[in-house]
């Protein structure tokens, strides 16, 4: 196995890292730049050798600025086998567009720790990318914007007076930056509430998506919320708006979960209940069973339900629910029937484990 | 409540009496008799007098015969509420036809170990029942046939030649038995073929209906497998017949299960562990739920699978799961939703109890 990838899976996961206790709705913060280097033309439109230029410029002003607080990783894509790539994705590390890597020239440049990265050729020359747990908007930009400042001084990004940063998609122009919380919403979701909640979103120029980026996925719970617009605002403008939008979410998911508590509460115990009575007791578990029973156990810890089940744990399972990690884990390629056998043996023994005193 | 009533709910219930470890497939037997008084009109057609004397010759005889084993307790149907009406529907000893007391008359005697038991004034003037476990169609009938004898000696009962016992509804005509072994098919129906079996054994002059005789019921995967015809055969053809076909079915679930466990395995153990961490964990659990997931329960212990759970333990669910008895454990009066609560609670504890070494 690749030694960097290798390396990287002794990490806790950065975008599963333990938040404070008291921040238990909102998962992690991730913020991300766009950034193009002014003499290239876009990945989309380069040649290989361009493409490849870029990637030792990028490299190199890694290595002389040394723009991470820890050691980097290099992860060429081309030498990255499927399930490599996989473990990448899984990891909210590398997007499939880069892992597709179209120039041959795409990499991942990833601080040791896992909190600070950089794709290199992916849609933009660069994007950077900073993750942090909780909602910590401000602390994520300020790393990221770190990141960015300290290549800037080695690396002349394509800017342009008017419209700020260029970028190859429209939709990225200008500041360049994407931020976005993952939130865990069981209660919004039980409530039916959670439409209308995504509709009022999106008319704050805010978008939300699953936890893979899919546009209309509830699959466990978890929705990340992110800016629209990157354009006519400042950095600053666009994080508090942001964070204003998702503070009035965990406002309304913790007031739902209060009532659901106060008017229904056997439907939530039930809920959490039968989720963490399949995954410990279930023979085969689908990504999805899993993921939504995760929900109910998610919720548990942050009702203090079941004493043997901690946060830690739960991002554990969650990792493992994927394939490439499950994979890694048995140590052997799984088909999709195999994997669903082995996920349930996974949460079993956990789980079982877990309940030892 | 009832003292009679009181008394009856300290035994284990008959029909679910602990069957040979090696009949794990059949529940109980069930054998029943339908007689009449020579003199008397049916009771569907009895004045309250003439349904008055049926009752008080049959008592008559009870005292003077002493025909159970153990002693007897008389239960008039007007002196019981509803709730201990169902009370005694569920534990399989009176007919809902003999509790709506059409003569006002009605009554149930009942030896005081439950296992033989009298309808009177129910569709016809006497249904003797006797209930065993397991399968042992000879040993049960055996035992209604001896105390229809005692009471023969004691009250003239209506019979022809030519027919045999007469009876109210033409169906019971000539031996007026009805003999039904239940039996517990998981392996028939997640396998998809229960419906082909129960189409069969209707070509076999035999009738399948669900464990409180519902037409095409399959809760709790319970099946109670009983003779169509009493005329025109002995008991001892009709028990031979049924017997047969029993039996066969029997082979058929073992074969079944034992296929499944061969080659899908994790399917079944899914099954089980799944109903499992449902019963265990929920906190809302409707009779259909519990019904099924008990089920999964008992073939658990077919198989050996969790070693704090037993046959007797599962009987004792079964048993709480019913609406009247889950309200005679709770001590009062339950809406549905309520009951659908406290039947959750009730499986958590003695789940929870059963798994302490």
């Amino acid at each position: 196995m690749n030694e960097a990838v290798a390396r990287l899976l002794q990490n806790p996961v950065s975008f599963l890292a333990d938040a404070p206790s008291d921040d238990e709705i909102s998962i992690s913060t991730r913020v991300r730049l766009a950034r193009n280097l002014a003499d290239f033309p876009f990945p989309t439109a380069a040649t290989p050798a361009q493409a490849a230029a870029v990637r030792e410029a990028v490299e190199r002003a890694i290595r002389e600025t040394a723009p991470f607080d820890t050691g980097a990783l290099f992860l060429p894509i081309r030498d990255l086998t499927d399930n490599e790539k996989d473990l990448l994705f899984e990891r909210h590390l590398a997007s499939r567009e880069l892992l597709t890597d179209r120039t041959g020239e795409g990499a991942l440049i990833v601080a040791d720790d896992e909190r600070d990265s950089i794709m290199v050729n992916e849609e933009d020359h660069l994007r950077l990318q900073a993750i942090g747990p909780g909602c910590r908007l401000d602390e994520v930009y300020a790393a990221v914007d770190r990141l960015e400042n300290r290549l800037a001084a080695q690396l002349p990004f394509a800017y342009d007076e008017k419209l700020g940063c260029l970028t190859s998609c429209p939709t990225n122009v200008g500041t360049g930056m994407r931020a976005s919380v993952m939130l865990h919403l069981p209660g919004l979701v039980i409530s039916n509430q959670i439409t209308a909640v995504r509709h009022g979103i999106s008319h704050l120029h805010c978008t939300v998506r699953g936890v893979f980026g899919e546009g209309s996925d509830n699959r466990g719970n978890l929705f990340q919320i992110s800016n629209q617009s990157t354009l006519g605002l400042t950095e600053q403008e666009i994080l508090i708006r942001l964070g204003d939008v998702i503070r009035q979410v965990i406002e309304h998911e913790r007031i739902t979960r209060a009532q659901l508590l106060e008017k229904n509460r056997h439907a939530i115990f039930d809920y959490i209940g039968r989720s963490y009575g399949m995954l410990r007791y279930a023979y085969r578990l689908s990504v999805e069973d899993a993921l939504n029973a995760l929900s109910g156990l998610r919720l548990s810890v942050d009702l203090g339900m079941f004493r043997s089940v901690d946060r830690h744990l739960v991002n554990d399972l969650f990792l493992h629910t994927h394939p490439a990690h499950l994979q890694q884990y048995a140590g052997c390629e799984l088909t999709p029937g195999e994997a669903d056998i082995r996920r349930a043996e996974f949460f079993r023994e956990r789980l079982r484990t877990a309940a030892l005193p």
